[in-house]
């Protein structure tokens, strides 16, 4: 009876009962989305969405994170979920490789640019909505996601369905239904990676699971066992799964805990050798023009997915492990503006880049990278690097988190502008009506 | 490549190609389908959805069928989809169980409600969505169906993509992108069986489809291989599948030769019997008095399914064959005013329903029944029924159509209306503009 004791505890909590620490994680991912919606935002899917379906917005009392046009909470809903997923930059739980924010974050910010909500109401929603999330995910993974699901779609739409439905609040039949109603939606093929697709599931599961969430407050009945039963969400999108993962400790364990924040926009096997090439950087004050040779030793997963060396594209750079490490040396940093066409042929980057090469050694886990440069002058630096930059064991400090969101900021936004709404992301707890935050997104 | 040579095939098709007897059954399956959605449109499902959906309608240029309201065209195929599905009455597959046309209409009848389209666009648009969506189902059935999957919701996506598309006029990658657009969205599960969820289904299927298709007309790109790719629709949602029945043939077998229209609103193991019991009462001319006994011989998993005898609510009455041979005898006809909580507890239905028996026997088989009427006056009628009406062998004629059109259509509007729509949906194809059609459906 998962789906009926999830809906229970759902409707049952009270912010004060959420520890502390739990608290500051939500604080840190809705800072952590709401930059990657802001840097995202001028992304060519969000314009053609908005072109395709814009004109079926109801009465425009909404507005999606960044963006100018006035639209309905819905459709809202479907922009922040692509801005926010579109650049493949935001938080992954690792126990179960979902994106686990979009869906709960885009269907809140949605809601809440058109109706009034409190940070308190706001927070405890999204906190609920990404434990069930979460939850649901864990009792399905790995199974669910070998066969080709992309969790963040099919287990987001649950998402989105709990935190509006605790912000209307449900009571626990309408709480089941909801879940149901989510369940019967849950969609998101593998298939899309590469394509704009991928980015629809969040916003889609958004969509859907706001709507899951109206639907059930009215009394649109669905399955009542829509995770447990014979062919529900469980059964039906994964060959073994284990449903106590939903339930247990419950209260105790907060998946909220295990979140991490990508430091870097490309294929998460590179983080390791960007981050040590940036650290060799600061600690040997290495300029570009320094640089003779750089050798990688790395997993041998990495040169399966990122050997590509002779490129011109940004997006050939996200896997390209000698990028990484080119960027690292050259700028000390990667984030959204080194993955440009111009940052891939820019000179000094790309002469860094022809002048790398990697090895693969089994016995370099996927989370580390061995890095020695060689100098102009002879000398050589080295780096081992234990434990990935954003990883469980190396989070971003609130800093680190406070400088990606600035980085993506200001691809959209002045950066006046991207501190004032990183100002309010951070005391969202205190705001009377979280509207102000997304009204001050707003290009002016 | 089975998305690529699909894409190919639908965007080179000309109506005029298109075989004299696939359009005649395309047009018995739209006055099917529009009969579905009269009758429904009364149902709190439906009510219920625009009470929870319709703030978020965008301009009113649409209407649903049979709906005062003005919406817009996504919201209108919603409310369709929910309508001409939520009575179990529609058409059938019986290749691949799944209710092809809902999805497919539901989506074309909101388009043309409000955009201009002359029937054969409209036509040719159903016929290719019909198509795509039914050999797309072929190709997953059944391990798709029996792993748990509503493949009336999953497979009708692409159905209301294609249908879309081509009125659109998407060329061939935009297909390939609305078909990749649809696997991604495609959702349903038969978990939902008994709710309303089980109707929102098509609804859903027919708004994201024609959204699918917009999308895709503004470049929203997807995976290319959204069909037969590793994590495509096939391999994620069937542990067996045949891409060959997506592609072959195409253009000399249409899956609309093989749509089937039900007699009667219940489940189908019941029709045998209601069948018989008809034809029984119209040879002999039975009154209800006369019926003393009624003895059943039927399939063993009738007894499985629809073994209910005391009953009190309509609802009941859907899986109870004595209900049906009930109604068959004392009304000589079972249309949805005899699955009203009235026609159960109506004392003559009451009474041959009480003084009925059934037994299972192996050798007749779900398609078949033995019926022995006992009458008052000592004598006995028998019929056996070998192939149930409705059928392939004993397809519902033109005239069994209309009829099945009226029954329901006067549920929600006077009968003169009803056959003014009836006799649109006929001459379909003259029609310069389908919204029309559309129009002539709103109460006045």
């Amino acid at each position: 009876m998962a789906t009926r004791a999830l809906a229970e505890w759902l409707v049952s909590q009270r912010f004060d009962d959420i520890p502390r620490d739990v608290r500051h994680e939500a604080l840190r991912s809705i800072v952590n989305i709401v930059g990657c919606a802001v840097g995202g935002s001028t992304h060519p899917a969000v314009d053609i969405a908005l072109r395709a379906l814009g004109q079926f917005s109801g009465p425009p009392s909404a507005q999606a994170l960044a963006r100018r046009e006035r639209v309905d909470p819905m459709l809202a809903s479907l922009l922040n979920g692509i801005s926010s997923h579109v650049y493949d930059y935001d938080d992954t739980t690792p126990g179960n490789y979902s994106h686990p924010s979009s869906p709960v974050a885009s269907a809140l910010f949605a809601y809440a640019s058109a109706n009034a909500v409190s940070g308190r109401d706001f927070v405890h929603a999204f906190i609920l909505g990404f434990e069930a999330e979460s939850r649901i995910g864990n009792a399905v993974y790995p199974a669910h996601y070998d066969a080709g699901w992309h969790i963040t779609g099919t287990a987001g739409v649950f998402g989105a369905a709990v935190a509006i439905g605790r912000l209307i609040g449900l009571d626990t039949q309408q709480m089941i239904w909801a879940l149901g109603l989510a369940a019967t939606q849950a969609a998101g093929l593998r298939e899309m990676f590469g394509s704009m697709g991928k980015a629809l599931h969040p916003g889609r599961s958004a969509q859907n699971g706001y709507a899951a969430a109206l639907l059930a407050r009215e009394g649109f009945t669905a399955g009542e066992h829509g995770l447990e039963g014979p062919r529900g969400f469980a059964a039906v999108t994964a060959s073994a799964y284990d449903l106590s993962k939903i339930t247990t400790g419950l209260g105790d364990n907060w998946d909220l805990r295990v979140n991490t924040y990508k430091p870097f926009p490309c294929g998460i096997v590179n983080h390791p050798t960007i981050d040590g090439c940036i650290q060799l950087r600061e600690e040997h004050r290495i300029t570009p023009e320094q640089i003779a040779e750089v050798r990688l030793r790395v997993a041998p997963l990495v040169l399966d997915l990122c050997n590509q060396q002779n490129i011109t594209k940004g997006l050939q750079g996200k896997f390209s492990v000698y990028h990484g490490a080119a960027v690292g040396l050259v700028r000390g940093k990667a984030g959204l503006q080194e993955y440009t066409d111009e940052a891939v042929n820019e000179p000094a980057i790309k002469r860094v880049r022809e002048h790398a090469t990697a090895t693969g050694d089994q016995s370099v886990t996927e989370d580390q990278a061995y890095i020695e440069v060689a100098l102009a002058d002879g000398r050589k630096v080295t780096k081992f690097v234990e434990a990935s930059l954003g990883n469980l064991k190396r989070p971003l400090s609130d800093r680190q988190l406070d400088a990606k969101f600035r980085d993506q900021g200001v691809l959209a936004l002045p950066s006046t502008q991207v501190d004032e709404i990183l100002g309010l992301c951070w005391k969202i707890e205190e705001l009377g009506d979280v509207g102000e935050l997304v009204r001050v997104s707003r290009p002016r």
